[in-house]
This record gives C-alpha cells, structure tokens and sequence, in this order.
C-alpha cells in the first residue's frame, strides 16, 4: 500500500524486506520502538504503518473537481471487479481507497477461489489490480471522510481534503478486524499484538506465538505460523468452527496447542509483548510466554462514515438486495461490508460485478 | 461432455478433432447427413451431439441409492463452485448434471472473469472441474426428469431412471439458448444453423457466416467468426445492447456487416442451410448467401422439471433471497437459472458459493 501511494505520487524511495533481513529488522524496532510493518522514514520523521493521512499531508496533490459517472469506495476484491465492470462499460470511474487488495491480502494460502487450486491473497489480488489496470479507471489512495449527496450528485470528501463527485456509488469499504477487548491492546498493537499475521508473521521465524479466535482465518493461521514460530497456541473462546479440513491440518500440527473456553485476560510486557494470561471455563487462570499474539476474530463493517446515508441491517452492515441496490437510488454495494451472510472472495467479486452492471444502468438512465 | 461420460463409464473410444482434419470434417458430414459436433459411432449406430439418454442406455451403470447431504444440478460455473464449497465442509456431495462447464464453455475470450485478463470459457471450466475433482465429490453425468420431496428427503428421478436421494438440494442448471421462431429452424439445426459457436465455429473456416443478436455473446461472436470466416453478417432485431469494448472492437472488422431492426424470415436450402431471407424495417426483404447461422439471443431457464416445486418470477427464474435460498428450505439455487438480474460466471460462482455454504449451515440444524 505505501508503495503504491509513493510510486503513485512519484517519490522515490528505497524498499527493505525486513522478513528477510534480521538486521534490518531489528534496525527496524530499534527505530519504531515496535514490530509491525510497515515503517517509512521521511527525513527524521518515522511513520509507523501506512499512515494514509499523513503521507498525503507530506506527499499528497488534491484531486480536480471533475464529475465522475461512478465512484467506487474501496478496492478489495468487490471494488476491483466493480471497476472492471463498469470501465469495461465505458463509464467514466473513479475508486478511493486506502489500499489495494482489502482483507483478501491477509489470507495466506486461498483454496476457494475458483480458477486457482491455491494461490495467495496477495497474489490474487495484483491479479485483480492487473485487471484494473488494463481498464481507464482513475484510483485515488485516500481515506474517505464523508458521503452525502448534494442536488442529483454524490459528493465524497476524504482526509485530505479532496472533493470527488459522481453520478453514482459503489460502496465496497469492507470490514475491519475486531479488537479483543483486553487491557494495554492499544499500547502492544505492533509491539507483539499483530492483526495482520500475513504481514508481520515472519517477524516471529522460532518465536512462541498465540493466535485468537475459532474461525478459518484463525485457524489457518494457526497452521500457517506452526511453521514459522516455535511453537502457537490456538486460544478459542468458544469451540472451533473452521472447516473440516482446516481442522483436520490442524491436528496434524505436533507444536499446536488449542485453549478451548479461553479467552486473554491480560498482556504483560514492558516496551514489547512478553506474555499473556488466559481464562480458561472451569479452570486456574494460565500464563503463556508469547512473544507475538495474531487477533483472527472478524470484523466490523467500515460504515460510520455512512452516518445514516444508506439502510444499515443490526450488525451495521449495508443493507442490499439480490442486485446490490442499496435502500437509496443510484448506490450500490458489494463485498463484506454488505448483509450477505458469508464474506468469501469470489462470492465479493460477484456481488462487485453485479453492482457495476447496476451503476451502469443507472447511470445511462439518467442521461 | 462425451469424451467426459466414456471415461467415467471406462469405455474406450478414439476421438476425432474435425475442426483440425478437414477429411474427418467431410466424412462426418457424410456419415450423420449434418455438420454439428459431436458425432459418436458406436457399432453401426451413429449417435448425433451429446445424447445422455441414448448413451446411458448403452453404457451407463445404475446409481446406487444411498442418501447425500446436498445433491447439485448442474455443473456450470454456479455448480461447480457450490460443489466446492459443499465438501470442503466435509458434505457428502453429487453433482448431476448432463455435462461440465455449462454455458461458459460457449464463450470464446472472457476478459472479465477476476483474475484472468483472459481465458477461454473451456479452459476456465477446465480449471473449476480440476478444482472439482482435488475434492470428494461424486459426479453423475445425467438428465435430470422431477425433482420431488418424500418424507424429509428430497428425491431426483433422471431419463435413465436412476434415483438421487438428498438431504438439501442445490439448483445451479442454468438456462437454454433461445430459438429464432422461424420455419425449418428444427431442419437446420446441425445443418447450418448452430447453437454453439465453439463447438461448430471451426467448421465454417473460409464460408461465408451470419450472427444474430445484439448482445455481448451475439457481437463477440461476430467478432471471433470474423477471422474464420470469409464474411460475417449480423442480425439485429433492434440495436446493439453489447459492452462498447466489444461495439469497438466490431467497428474494427472490414469483414462483418450490421444488419439493424432486422431479423430473419426464412432459411432456404436442401440437405445444408444456402441461404437465409432477411426482413428489415422500411426496407425490402432481401436473401444472403450464408452456410451457417449463430444464434445468440440469450435463453431461457431450465426451470420446467421443477414444476411448482419452488417460486419462479414471471420469466421463468428461481426466486432466491440475496443468501441463495429458495421459497422450499433446504433448497437452494445459484447462478444463470435464477432471479439474479446479470447473468456472469463471476457471479454464477459467487452464488454458487453462497448456496454451498447456507446448504452446509442446513444440513448441520438437520442433525
């Protein structure tokens, strides 16, 4: 993402891969005071992850004031596709995100999207980003602030200031990882608590690491991480409800321990993660020496900026019907931040097509 | 289809490419008194295109009848990925279905399937198959007759009276091409008028071609005919509804004429469609010398052997809530037969998936 934003605004920068290089790793935490990527240097100044706002206050050039047929928010796998599908409509189309891929390019090995046996989220989605790019579609890395919609156009305004206006909407923002509600979460976030295994796993290579949660995500980066780290617990609140054959792998993973009932109750550590205590039904409370925690509990759908704009269901997730028309003409929705019940990516990428080819009526409808 | 039923009933055959070896083209033609694809001899019998009563009557094997947790119809895009998601959940799954791939082995380039900038409707559905057969999944090549629910069981009856019997069902058996509605189209089909520009396209290198319709499938095979054949006209009862990537593309091609507000009166020939009469508004019919006739003008749900057993909307569609399911719980449906306005593979499959996983949350309440 920090990449793309600074090839996009044409500064020059040097990448490290701190995954394969100890040294510049610990450069790295040294430098951050924490472990989670990515960090960039400008001049003496050290931002620490991908710090949307912040780079466009530094790098940043505000957008023209030109009218767009349609904008699409967000670019994972449901904004993506809706943008292929309406360029390949000709309509003029602009998608504003922070990012490129969504949660797809947190998931390490994909099985289920059809047309690849396996292939990772992150290169699934430059393939999508290869699509869009063969495509006239203008992309806008930029936080969306607020919607609203003044005469007959959507106005978008986001944190840097700029102002984009289109005839219509594709809400695709997706969700976001829910926190585990636990003391210091904040303070230890990069500094040992990680919500983006596939980013920072490798950071761990012979570390003790837990992983949160019961779902696939969780589970499968519980298998993942037993081949990085020296040894994961797998600290499930409830029971396990991954698929069959993830938990199947999961069984066969000698340096895997599963914690069912339990839950974290403390972080200790002094500037970085050191080890947990976890409450476990009917049991002593444990303490377990970690030096990295991944929070694989789901999310939340990214709609406060919607403030009442479109009908929400009672999760806070856009309300769509079988076309992905929202409760107000002229926008659209797709993907995980909508009320389909299951948030899988070829299931996003259809309700991202289906959405398009809705813009794209509308759309010509009003003209 | 044919090759794919000889296999598994492990009866040997020799295959013939006629769209390679014009000598084998000509003695087919020969032999069946037509030009469509494919052709079997068995014995003295010549058995013309993918007749599954006729081939199950002489080499297929009764099915057992043990009880699935979810029974698939149809083995589309939607089929596909339903039968997928189901036993990657660990379900016991059939798939019937009277071939693989469905309508999508009909599309020549597909450039909006997410992640392919292009690929062959075959080799698309190569993949989704390959991705089929890594799972536990039993797959019956056969006509589905009546579906019908017995007790708590829902129960398939097949033209080669075979007896399916489920717990949930899954309804993913898409649509059938439409007919023109003019004399002799019977007659001619096979002998110059074709359904399956893929299958037959080949046939017509050099000859001289017509296409009618207006939509996407209609203009993109005007498009690919027109570096096979000598000439290619095309018959559109109103205006181009097709993509403008695709309208570009057509505007390119010396060798293609648009016949607008036009559609065809009658076709002229003896053994071989010669000829067609063309009508068209505020002018004189007029007659085009042409060996072979596309039709591609959409089609319609194959929703008449369901008979009342669940909602259809007035064109004949299943009607599915925005999750996959049916009016009947515990049937389910997705992709091209349902009530989903754009009919897309990446749409197919999206729902596919949704219909796989609600079917696995169905079956699990059962037990």
């Amino acid at each position: 993402m920090a990449k793309a934003f600074l090839d996009k605004q044409g500064v020059p920068y040097t990448a490290v891969d701190v995954g394969a290089d100890a040294a510049a790793a610990q450069k790295m935490i040294d430098l951050s005071g924490q472990r989670g990527v990515p960090v960039i240097t400008v001049d003496d100044e050290v931002i620490v992850g991908f710090d949307s706002q912040r780079l466009n206050e530094l790098f940043g050039t505000p957008s023209s004031n030109e009218l767009f047929d349609v904008i699409i928010v967000g670019a994972g796998p449901a904004g993506l596709t809706a943008g292929v599908y309406c360029a390949r409509k000709s309509l003029k189309t602009l998608i504003v995100s922070e990012n490129i891929g969504g949660q797809a390019l947190e998931s390490w090995a994909i099985e289920n999207y059809m047309g690849y046996r396996m292939i990772s989220g992150e290169d699934l989605m430059k393939k999508f980003e290869e699509q869009v790019r063969t495509q006239d579609i203008r992309l806008e890395l930029d936080r969306v602030e607020k919607i609203l919609k003044d005469d007959s156009v959507f106005v978008i305004t986001t944190v840097s200031d700029a102002v984009l206006k289109g005839k219509s909407l594709i809400l695709t923002q997706g969700k976001q990882p829910r926190k585990i509600g636990v003391p210091d979460e904040e303070k230890y976030l990069g500094r040992g608590l990680s919500i983006c295994s596939t980013c920072d796993g490798p950071l761990y290579k012979g570390k003790k690491v837990a992983v949160v949660g019961g779902g696939n995500s969780a589970v499968q980066t519980a298998i993942e991480m037993s081949s990085i780290a020296s040894s994961v617990s797998l600290i499930v609140r409830s029971t396990i409800k991954a698929d069959p054959v993830l938990v199947n792998q999961l069984e066969g993973k000698k340096n895997i321990t599963v914690h069912l009932q339990s839950h974290i109750t403390e972080l200790h550590g002094d500037q970085f993660l050191k080890s947990i205590t976890i409450a476990q039904e009917n049991s002593l409370d444990q303490t377990l020496d970690v030096d990295g925690v991944f929070i694989e509990v789901g999310g939340n759908p990214n709609t406060e900026i919607l403030d009442g704009f479109v009908e929400l269901n009672k999760y806070g997730e856009i309300v769509v019907d079988i076309d992905g028309r929202t409760s107000r003409p002229g926008v659209f929705a797709a993907g995980d931040v909508t009320s389909v019940r299951s948030k899988q990516i070829i299931i996003a990428a259809g309700e991202g097509a289906k959405a398009g080819l809705e813009a794209y009526e509308y759309v010509m409808k009003l003209a």
